[in-house]
């Protein structure tokens, strides 16, 4: 099919979401599969959850706030991982500090590793129960992914960088952000990896 | 078909709803029928949820007390009904005192017309948007279902009823309920609309 003055780009999912959620899990791990089926283009938001939160005066997760919810969450995912066919692990530390792998994540968002990045890092976390946020831990996985390392990480943790991380987190409070992942299709809001399925058919049927 | 000696009950699924719950009126809308195809009993678990959020020192739905997520909520009200075919209209009051029309849901629990009357509250008040905790209300819908409306609220309102609605919720406490709609299903435990697909599947799949 020929094309002459393409006047929309194709619809894309901005995909909002921490290394410490465990649903950001979910649906870190499905996303990349899910959206190329349907030619549907990702655009990567990585933030912190931790600044969200103590804006409800929240000192931590829910999860972990609300024993009964917190009780609940685990076999949930638990059941959520077997539908999905994804290991599964419940954390021992629960919610983990992300800041370095979500500040290299920033740096990814353009990069064609980014995918593959972020499963590698959620799978630290979720399937095998380790910390993620300690340069040794990014750097064997960046290393893996045949990247340079050391420059990923000195570039992460620029000041600029930093700052950069901060403002997108600004920006998903203003977006009305409350938790993660959230999914934005043609300015429409969806939360919950519980909602990626409808967020994508929103990007796919066109507005309206 | 014969049968000899049945030694398992097809397995039902236990609905806990509140009729002032937003996403209880998803699933109480949607379960008759959706049970009904896959052959699998219901089990009607109303309770009251204020007794629940005041638990956890809220004094209201969480809805009204995080302002972000109540915004959102809306939306994805409107959408969901969209999807599920149902009508909606943003209730003006929320969340709606429910308590006379939850106690007569407790004594119809095992009634024919359970289904029919859960659905006609839930549509007024997230339908037509008009309050549900009144005689008068309750009393038109008991009457166009057919049934002895005075009788139904004398027997709703007497103190041995009243303190089965509280000894239900006391038992959802017990349970670890933390919100509604909630479905237990051999034991195992389901929550929001969002897993009412699950639940089910879960009653007909069987154990393990």
């Amino acid at each position: 099919m020929s094309r002459t003055t393409a006047l929309t780009p194709p619809t894309s999912i901005e995909c909002w979401f921490e290394f410490g959620s465990n649903y950001s899990y979910l649906s870190v791990m499905r996303i990349e599969d899910e959206a190329a089926r349907r030619g549907v283009p990702i655009c990567w938001k990585p933030f912190l959850l931790g600044p969200i939160f103590r804006s409800f005066g929240w000192n931590t997760s829910p999860f972990v706030l609300q024993q009964a919810k917190g009780d609940y969450v685990w076999k949930d995912m638990a059941r959520q991982c077997r539908k999905y066919n994804l290991p599964w692990q419940q954390p021992s530390a629960f919610p983990r500090s992300a800041l370095l792998p979500l500040r290299v994540a920033l740096l990814g968002a353009d990069q064609p590793w980014m995918g593959a990045y972020c499963r590698r890092i959620m799978s630290i976390n979720f399937a095998e129960d380790r910390d993620i946020d300690a340069p040794e831990v990014v750097t064997v996985v960046l290393l893996q992914l045949g990247l340079p390392a050391q420059q990923i990480l000195d570039e992460a943790q620029s000041e600029s960088n930093k700052l950069k991380l901060r403002q997108q987190t600004e920006s998903a409070q203003a977006q009305g952000i409350f938790g993660a992942p959230t999914f934005f299709v043609r300015g429409e809001m969806f939360w919950g990896d519980d909602r990626l399925d409808d967020a994508l058919a929103c990007a796919v049927s066109g507005p309206g």
